[in-house]
């Protein structure tokens, strides 16, 4: 049996990833191709508990090492619980971010270090990567304003600061400048025009 | 000021390490010099709550990987919050087991490879290795009898195996053999014979 597609979406908050993970997954169904959706670093009982422990403001001392460390430790889980099966048994796996969201936000903009996190990623991975990464691409300013128009702008990204989104939109694109299987999608364009391009490279794939 | 020396005791189960460690503590309290206990993966909240995703028996599905990043993740906090202040603080910091334990369990006896668990290791400590390791060695034989004699006999040991016992004590030496500063101490000896030698060494360091 075929091994199945292995899809990730990256890109900072507000570039449109749900949107065009949502129209990937009405197409899928359409055409009746089985496919996982998952999404870091929740998706298994242990993830879930690694989850809370990322996420309890309690945790404030947390150390950054310890930080990519859980997350490298719920991506292990994953992976070898749902994401290798699943694609070894000719299952299509779409990930709403994946391994290069490490890359950009702990190993870039938090300046933890690029090859420390390839290699935490890759161990965590036991070397599967995607085969597809779709990076949509949108500065900063529009992602703001996208967000703010849905009355989402009062997180993290405020919280972080527009100055740390640039750091990690620069992140996102070293990495597609250093792995062939990333695919940098314009995102300022319509959901229509975007998905276009994805369909096209997807269907090239299947 | 000066920097604590930072001592960790290694061994496989039923080597001695708690007695010795006891022994060497009362020493230091005698000549009035500050030490830190700890022992690894607690000794911190964030420790402590991955500690209980790594004994929770429901988690029983949980993958190599993700169990090797975990005491990973628990060892950067602890090393982060207590070992490394404690010791730019000038106090003596004694590990009962540290990071030779995952080389010996889970790089040798579990085969997940010795450079992967150096090059966590290092991820985790930022670098901070101890500056003295004793490694308590004793046969497997022997140390099993020691625990039986104890009625501690029931536990992990019995579970993993003698065979296993035997590679984990294979990895301990392993590792004796590739860092300097790890002493092998033989534990088939009386608790003073044995300390003599360990206090020997601590008090030309101190």
């Amino acid at each position: 049996m075929d091994r199945g597609l292995f899809i990730t979406f990256e890109g900072i908050d507000g570039c449109g990833k749900s949107t065009q993970i949502g129209l990937l997954t009405a197409c899928l169904e359409d055409i009746g191709k089985p496919f996982l959706l998952v999404r870091e670093p929740g998706g298994t009982v242990i993830g879930e508990k690694i989850r809370s422990i990322l996420l309890d403001k309690e945790n404030n001392e947390m150390s950054p090492e310890a930080e990519l460390l859980l997350f490298e430790a719920a991506r292990a889980q994953i992976v070898a619980e749902k994401i290798r099966p699943a694609i070894e048994a000719g299952t299509t796996v779409i990930c709403d971010r994946f391994y290069d969201s490490t890359f950009a936000y702990q190993g870039v903009a938090r300046s933890l270090g690029e090859d420390l996190v390839v290699t935490l990623n890759d161990i965590a991975t036991s070397g599967l990567a995607p085969d597809i990464t779709f990076l949509l691409d949108l500065s900063v300013e529009d992602a703001y304003a996208r967000r703010k128009g849905r009355g989402e702008a009062d997180d993290r990204m405020e919280l972080l600061g527009l100055e740390f989104q640039r750091n990690v939109r620069n992140g996102y694109l070293k990495a597609a400048d250093s792995f062939d299987r990333i695919v940098v999608v314009d995102a300022g364009r319509t959901p229509e025009e975007i998905f276009a391009d994805i369909k096209k490279t997807v269907e090239e794939r299947l």
